[in-house]
């Protein structure tokens, strides 16, 4: 029916039992353990949102692939203006949320590559790529995005590297299906999702076809297993002192292969390394609007709570930071604007998937993200230096300590000294914790780095026109 | 019948005799002046563009107002998609020749404002001016935009200032017209035009009502004086040595109203100050979106500039080149990408015209433009301290010494030593001439400065959204 | 005798018996709590430095006060080039320290101004001061420095806050002595010093003649409360996950004077407001100079990580690498430069101690502290997102889990897998931690914040006599 | 005696005879024509300050070499103080007068290079080179410097080049002296110094030794041509409307040599490329220093332009204006700060002169040089488009409209429209006029790029020792 609830999520976590290592120790069951706890909790918000009367319209949909609702996070984007959509609802979802889990957009990269392959040799990967998507869209499953590889020597590509292992490859192909070794970084939620989807980080030569691979698999096919990292928050909730962490966190995962099975008809990809260069080309216009309206909205948070500070402070119209927080809305707007453009100049894929522009959504991308490491310390600048003296909630929650904080934390009339206090631990979760270590890797590293961006500008602006245009204009021939 | 021809155009001008002064002198003859040369041979060129079988398909269009075809300079848009055809062609054009001479969306500014102040004033201003509109597109005839006054002391209103006439005023209403006093700056090509074309640049006070103007008139109507200055380009063609400005160039004029009788037909808004805030709102988006695209294209020419001449001194792939050309790239894209943004999120105004996004369309002009300026110094730094030590064309030409300099100039063995000169030509029109301070000009002053962009950004910001964004996020009420 | 070691230090700690709340309760013994473990075990490990021989020569001194050697903490410095030399200790100490707690400057500050004072007003403030500081010379002893008031409602003076005690003030005089009341917040290990040092935070009017207080008083005089955060590091050590936090870190507190008690001999400012103009521009130079070496350093260790990193990663010589490692030099070059140069511009204040340039000063910060809070994301860009996704030390120390992780840690062939995850951690550290909020804070809010060095920047510039010159060019009398 | 003045340096003059093409044709005195009437009045005001009782004591020194006053072009500083002497005579000069022609720091090179030649192969070179500079300082006489050569193909090497003439090389060895041809390109001022100074611009390897070449030689040595481009100001003096170029510019020369004879006694360097890199390495901090001086310097010149602009249109306290002119004072104390700390930080070369910190100088170069170029839109945004849309003098100088320019450039009350034409006419020849390109050039490429100040900072900053700190940080050996 392509719908599930929240609680029928964590239903459906119950019957899988994928192997994961965490806080030191092998536990037997996500759904039990304290430091799934959040992630599992926000996942959850996710889904209700499909339910949920005030949301269900921008997160729900008909898909004409199974003639049913289905929901956000498996719904193929067929037009520019569905992607247009997208930005929309999330540039408004994560100016409140943070995130709404973006990586659905993979499945369209995969739909574009596959139904190439298809076409040039013959392969049945879009028909298995389909049926695993009328999969997930009836069931409404998660998975979780496997791209990066370990990489070992960066200077090396994956077929020269001492270890063979340190991209994900073929070991074995078998009648029935392949034997996968090696492992994925950065897994992010891996054992509370449903399947393991991989697909090649980089574009790869001849020489690294086994290194080639897409795929999905459940989580707790056998041979997987998630070395997980917690979430950046508390393991139990701390909503006054840490008002995010609390709520929205991700566990990270090394997550290691070793020699599992992958049946046929879950591959999408296996050694057409001709095909990596345009997997990348797909990948990357997707990846960047959406992170470039993500990013948008992040820093909407940072201006919204730059205002809010400088109100309790006293000084909502100082010059320097109404200037600032300008600076703030024209990140946002320039990073929001060119997902916009990209969006609308798309062109359409031969499989019916519309390939955004890579240029602006790059550029826009790289502006705007690269503002957003600033505007951390912006923010510390306009809150000052209490943000990282201010006393912890212990303190605050001493009967005996809590007067003279309430009576020293006091600043605008217009603001209570404990609201005011709400909004410094906010800037604390932003700028000064383990959660804003991520808010920056989320920006800079998350879905291809700055220099990326650049090189994507670089390659996709038409320099010989424009040099054409010149010699027209100075008279050469 | 709505398109001229560049030899039509100057017939037309022969019929009108505006009063103009420059070199020291008053002038009888535009067409037979060669200070007017060079920007009557461009606009020429743009009035064959609405012939030319290679270019007429972007600069003619089917008008709904006088149901006839009607050129680039002359035709109101009427949606998004119109808009963005505009875009398009602009990025295009510009990236070759500079300037397409976007002024025509003043046109839909007065569309706009006078159809409101006609709906709730009872006034036929909005009649008028569609009657004007029609004039202008039959005859295809051109106006001088004259926005900017002088403004005197900028920290007074108009009312205030101890000059009366420092901003253009309405000096005496009559039965038949009104009698105009004051000057308007900046008047580009005005002697070259048909009309002189007026409005307010400010949003004004009640107490400012006789400053709140806007008309038409024949740029030769009695008491109207052009004082001009000349075009930054040779009087003769150089073409090799001054390939921009031998081809492009504006005359600027400072125009004085000395008691200039406007009859009613011709005036769009006469004291109705409450519309002057409406005004410069419609006015922003529009020529934000147009500077974000021209400045965008102009960014494009620099770029070329800078590879070709990479190229020509033989390090075309120097990395230290091609990352600061990658700078321009972004630059450019984000330009072009807020402008195409602003476009699509247009909303429609109830007179029939689109209403870009002034956010997106400031922002990215403001990070465009100001890019810009720091380019021609990349520019300059990419191609060497030459372009300001080279010799003059007059040495060049001398058989002397010619062959020591094709000597000594030569570089790379793909360019030779005269196509090297020529682009060190170029970039010293681009960045170290007269001409080259029009560039900075257009880019940092013209159609309001960074710091306007700023505030409209600002101002179209919904900080207090952004707010309750995070007073949610953490937990307060 | 001048200098103490460590743990003479200790042993001087456990004479005093501040009142102090941390983790949610008052404790009885600084030595004895957890929570200052990693703060007292920094300040032992200065201590000793002044006896160790390696670095003795560096942080001792023969003091022309007492004729004896002194220490780094309790030194005054009387000329250019011993600040000079100072400089060239912060940039070789805090390269591998992080910091050299510098506020020790804070006593030059007083120095002069209370000499100024006396010389004015007959009073005996520099006599009390001068007697004070051989005090601490003598006995070695430390002081945390009182600068920051709580200051409420920011748009507001002292003596019109709605509650008087926003900033801390003479509730009362008598012949004896002042009593005190109200706070200073950001006490930076007050517990663990043995001073409470005192003094106003800004310029002040005649109304807030109340305010304008300095003083001296041990920590654990009767009415002192420090309502304490704990440092941001393990309580426990843990070398390899947080190689930075378990041996740096201060413990900040927001101190309460409820009615304290000082004895007027402990005075050294009380009510002159005329002379806080004058503490604030000397205090300026010195912390900006300080403030300037000591970010310098900080991007030194920014950088030496960068490049062990890109080593590891097996790209040391990525030109995108390279260049951002070059921008983190230019930004080190400049912060230091800067302090170098305002150091050598001295001018000599009367009472015997040089005053650094203070416009050179500030604009070498400014430039420096904004670049440093950037160069955080450039350093999670150099590393990857694996800074934020690895496992934790939990993980690695898991015999199961270990080998796995060596494995697909391996990068370079150069770097062991052990060696890149502490270079990782490292990184943890610096920009996605607790401690890094701490080390933007230090760059942005300590010491005055960016826009406060563009104040002083901009006061301090000669803007007339720029004028008059530029009137001189273009001939205007 | 070592001071000539103005007049007798032109006497000097027309005792030479050098071959100079210019404007289309060869002169025969270059005193006698007007395209060398602005550089020649420029450079007579540099002699006559020497005498002028209220400069000489900046403009002259004590010579040990001669034992006799010397001037400030022939003068070789000894000592870190007279570096500093120099830096703020410069700074304080260069703010009224935009350049102090500082090439005499040629010499400084030059004689640390010739005195390690002669230590090391047991030449003559330095003692050649100290008879050389006797006569300039016993004379009092200038040189060109010809560093830069034509370089053809900037990615081969000198010896590499299809033409062997793109660097100015040894065309034979005879006993009395050599044969030199090629040519220099940049050659300020050539024809109306005393002699030519060349040296190599960039080091060699072995196959080059035939371009390692310096020497002195009178610039009317048979052989020499100097073609020539003019300055960039007016002809004739045009002081209301040209008030910088009408008394500021320098002329350019391509210079050839067509087998030019140098005797041996004026040889300084002939095929000892193993010191070429010594040679940069010298160059390069001296350059640094002083064009960072001299960029800040101008940099003044352009924040006092602002100020009085904004004064002049009414607005100088406008909140972006002064933030704007802050953006200048900070980059100009950046730039006059790391001069100094570069000087403060010399370290002694054995030769007798101090060599300035390299690092410190390219770092704070950079960040000047590059805001440089920004200024120039920031002035003309604060400014306004009339800078280049005013009228010319010519109108202005017509009775008829002077009136009405009077009328309504009439801004603030406080000065006179007049005075106003007169700063915006001075805007005009900062930001918008051929000597604007100049001023851009002079920031971005005379004395090496942006690019090579990188280069120069990577090269000097000790990033081993950095990796080494943060291995001992993370516990790495």
């Amino acid at each position: 029916m392509g719908i599930k609830t929240g609680d029928q999520y964590v239903e459906s976590l119950r019957k899988l039992s994928p192997t994961v290592y965490i806080g030191g120790e092998k536990i037997t069951s996500v759904v039990d353990s304290p430091f799934f706890a959040t992630p599992i909790r926000e996942m959850k918000k996710f889904y209700d949102w499909q339910s949920d009367p005030e949301t269900k319209d921008d997160f729900t949909f008909h898909s004409p692939i199974t003639n049913e609702t289905v929901g956000f996070w498996t719904h193929l984007r067929q037009t520019p203006e569905e992607l247009l959509a997208m930005v929309e609802t999330m540039k408004r979802t994560n100016a409140r949320h943070f995130c709404s889990m973006c990586m659905g957009i993979g499945l369209s990269v995969l739909w574009g590559v596959t139904w190439e392959i298809d076409r040039d040799k013959n392969t049945t990967y879009h028909a298995n790529f389909r049926r695993f998507f009328e999969h997930l869209q009836k069931e409404d499953l998660r998975y979780c995005l496997g791209v990066m590889d370990p990489k070992g020597d960066r200077s090396l590509p994956p077929s020269r590297q001492p270890d063979p292992d340190l991209y994900l490859r073929v070991a074995e192909k078998r009648d029935d299906g392949i034997i996968v070794r090696g492992a994925k970084a950065h897994t992010s939620n891996g054992p509370i999702t449903h399947y393991f989807f991989a697909m090649p980080c980089r574009a790869m030569g001849e020489d690294d076809a086994d290194y080639c691979l897409s795929f999905a698999i459940p989580v707790d096919a056998p041979g997987i297993s998630f070395i997980t990292r917690p979430a950046p928050g508390p393991l139990a909730p701390k909503e006054f002192e840490c008002p995010v962490s609390t709520r929205i966190g991700f566990t990270e995962s090394l997550t290691v292969f070793d020699d599992v099975f992958i049946p046929w008809e879950n591959v999408f990809m296996c050694g057409e390394w001709e095909y990596t260069q345009k997997l990348i080309g797909l990948f990357s216009p997707y990846v960047r609007f959406a992170k470039g309206t993500c990013t948008s909205a992040r820093i909407d948070i940072l201006a919204g709570t730059a205002a809010l500070i400088a109100q309790a402070n006293g000084v909502p119209g100082a010059g320097h930071v109404r200037s600032k927080i300008t600076d703030m809305a024209n990140a946002s707007e320039i990073g929001y604007g060119c997902a916009i453009a990209s969006v609308q100049k798309s062109v359409m894929h031969e499989s019916g998937i519309p390939i955004p522009d890579n240029g602006i959504a790059n550029a826009g991308l790289y502006h705007t993200r690269t503002r957003f490491a600033q505007f951390l310390g912006t923010l510390q600048e306009i809150a000052g230096g209490i943000v990282t003296t201010m006393p912890t909630e212990q303190e605050y929650s001493n009967p005996e300590i809590r007067p003279l904080i309430d009576k020293y934390f006091q600043a605008s009339p217009l603001v209570t000294a404990e609201d005011r206090m709400r909004i410094l631990y906010l800037i604390q979760e932003l700028t000064a914790s383990r959660w804003s270590g991520y808010l920056i890797a989320s920006a800079i590293c998350a879905g291809g780095t700055p220099e990326t961006n650049r090189m994507e500008v670089a390659r996709n602006y038409n320099l010989l026109e424009k040099m054409e245009n010149v010699k027209a204009i100075c008279g050469i021939n």
